[in-house]
């Protein structure tokens, strides 16, 4: 887990806003739920793997000793949705769109882009089962990165009934589905002959490996006649629910960003239809995946609510910006847009005075609070990379004046104090 | 720990935002630290008190089933921003004014304004001990309050060692004086009575007890001659050291709010020198507090660095602006400005398209995902206060064309699709 320094957090805050702004113009609204979960919240409900990465909270008080958990930190910001959802149901909308960004946490070794606190920038639309859905999410989704400056995004796209119905028609046994999913989610890692012999190693039969990776060839080159393979009508409605997705999505930021990958399985348990994942050429892993879980609600409320929703990796967007230069220049670099610069202990009131009027322009003033040597105060400034100094001597005092020194330029001008204001922000204007 | 709604997200965006803005006008830059600390930063910085209301994380991985914790939730910003300074020095300014606006944890019992989560708005100095700190950070903070609409708040100002001094006057011994602070600190709620009561109990002597009441009062009402009570230099410096602060703070809002309360103790043990705490008349407990620390540094770094800062409780800002209806009305209601309805499933495309030309305009577009009956669609939209519906039927579509429906108004017209988003802007203004 990582501390954010200024420069990091201005960054954060930039591509947070721009994710938030795109998600409002689509109408989700904003949600916030705890960091800390009920810890039967959250078990069981992403895979195995996902139970031994969920941290932990002891118990408190009396009952600490025993080294009992009750409590966990959020491992993701679905989960809790859905508990929202069924918890305050009478609140909130039929049709409910939210958006939510906020940390999450996962017991789990670090890696490029892959930390144990990380941000999740989710959209969720609940309510509806129209292809609608997914394919507005798309293209909010597209839209915010689009803003931020991608151009070169693909958007996978398979869905789980079509994995489904491929996985049977290769004679793959319901019962081995689940591990033979695993074996084809690595197709991009290990290639062809690597996920063969992980089947292998799962008890899938040689024929059927061999057939699946065809069978996943020509779904993915989208061969005419692909379709044709499918045996069963939930298979076949499937290939028709992604077709439509992309089709709603014509002239949108999304289109021509999408690829058909019916190897692309997704680790999380709840996902129950279409299925999606963002992927930019140079970094490993996706910038942000989701789908459609149609029975998450459910686990809660008892009683379904279908459901959609998509995940943007803060800090995987963040890596890849800055080994870009994405960064917009005009994000600020320096705590302050003018340094007061103090001559005599005597007169930090005055300093005082008119760092407020500067303030009330709308400025950004950093105090320097002893009477050290002025040398040693610009010196201070010039290494924060804050542009201007306002001096204000014993004569600036009597006449109502102060002077500000341009650090860069080098020069150093005395304006009357109420319109000194103005005069930095046209020195900042000027600068860009 | 609660949920926070759509609203109640806009009300916190609000006053998160009001506040950021303030403390960045006075030069301080933003930092964020991870939630999870080791246990033993946090542990023996808080007092007795605060050590039991850590909420404490299983050690990972293998030792989980023995129940040991070795990480634990943030309790506070300013134990984590010492850990920072200690750790990051060699990047960061030797002057260095930082705000973080980040939720901490405490298993303590809720209250009004009270939560076991709650956001915490922190703006600190390091690098002087010059009282131009204090006055600035009690300036930022009166001003963040003003622009939220607070008028009526007092900080109460006192100095840790203005407290030992006016101890040592009354003849308490050293070894008494933090229980004697605990009874003390609790003038405000349980009286003079109260407080002799819980003196004795603590063992104190009666005489020193009464003796303390009343130095406390002459001190409180800033009575000349208060000053000449005082045995010794550093309560004497105390004294001044308050002064200044409230001469240095002539003419900023902060001004004319301040009360000398020489019983103010706060509980966290690391302050060292000038402490305060902001209130108002209709909240008990505070709306925030702050004070010297020049030894926590050191106890990471081996190296002393004078420190000095201020918390605002976001939570209890909130209860009191709730309260008293002090929101904006201009805080969004609705999740859109515009709802897109959808006459036809075979026309979603166009309704796709017009819903990209609007938001492209500024406006935030929720498109209805399903072909139901147009008056339940209006419905939905009313339901929600979404004030404008967007129809798109054949005649529109053959005529490139969009119907806005006013919902308040009950009326409708058709514009061209291009002109409908400034047409909708118009509507919107007319309204406020």
């Amino acid at each position: 887990m990582r501390d954010f320094l200024p420069e990091d957090v201005r960054r954060r805050e930039y591509v947070i806003g721009v994710i938030q702004r795109v998600y409002e113009r689509y109408g989700f609204e904003p949600l916030e739920t705890p960091a800390v979960e009920n810890l039967e919240t959250l078990m069981g409900k992403y895979g195995e793997e996902g139970n031994q990465l969920i941290f932990k909270i002891l118990k408190r008080g009396e009952h600490e000793a025993s080294g009992q958990a009750d409590l966990a930190l959020r491992y993701d910001l679905t989960v809790p949705l859905a508990r929202v959802v069924a918890q305050h149901q009478a609140k909130l909308p039929k049709l409910f769109k939210r958006y939510q960004i906020q940390p999450v946490w996962r017991a789990d070794r670090p890696a490029r882009g892959r930390f144990r606190e990380f941000y999740q920038c989710d959209v969720d639309a609940l309510g509806s089962t129209s292809p609608v859905v997914e394919a507005e999410i798309c293209t909010a989704v597209s839209d915010a990165l689009v803003e931020l400056g991608f151009r070169d995004f693909t958007i996978r796209l398979n869905h789980r009934q079509l994995l489904t119905s491929i996985l049977n028609v290769c004679g793959i046994p319901e019962s081995l589905h689940a591990t033979a999913l695993v074996a084809v989610d690595k197709l991009d890692k290990i290639g062809p002959d690597g996920v063969k012999a992980e089947m292998a190693a799962r008890g899938i039969s040689g024929e059927s490996a061999v057939k699946l990776l065809e069978v996943l060839e020509r779904f993915g080159k989208n061969e005419p006649g692909s379709r044709s393979l499918l045996l069963d009508a939930a298979g076949i409605a499937a290939f028709e629910n992604v077709g439509a997705i992309v089709a709603l999505t014509d002239g949108t930021s999304a289109a021509g960003h999408f690829r058909l990958d019916p190897s692309l399985a997704r680790g999380l348990s709840y996902y129950t239809g279409a299925i999606m994942e963002i992927s930019v050429p140079d970094l490993a892993g996706s910038l942000g995946g989701g789908g459609r879980y149609d029975n998450l609600v459910g686990m809660f409320l008892g009683q379904s609510i279908p459901a959609c929703g998509f995940s943007l990796g803060l800090e995987r967007i963040l890596v890849v910006m800055g080994e870009r230069g994405m960064f917009p220049t005009s994000l600020a670099t320096s705590p302050a847009d003018v340094m007061m610069a103090v001559f005599d202990a005597a007169d930090v009131p005055h300093a005082l005075r008119v760092a407020g009027l500067l303030r009330r322009a709308g400025l950004r003033v950093l105090v320097y609070p002893d009477a050290h040597k002025i040398g040693k105060q610009i010196k201070y400034a010039d290494s924060l990379r804050i542009p201007f100094v306002a001096i204000l001597g014993g004569d600036e005092i009597a006449a109502g004046t102060v002077t500000i020194k341009d650090l860069a330029a080098q020069t150093q001008t005395t304006y009357d104090q109420a319109a000194a204001g103005d005069a930095v922000f046209e020195g900042l204007r000027q600068r860009g």
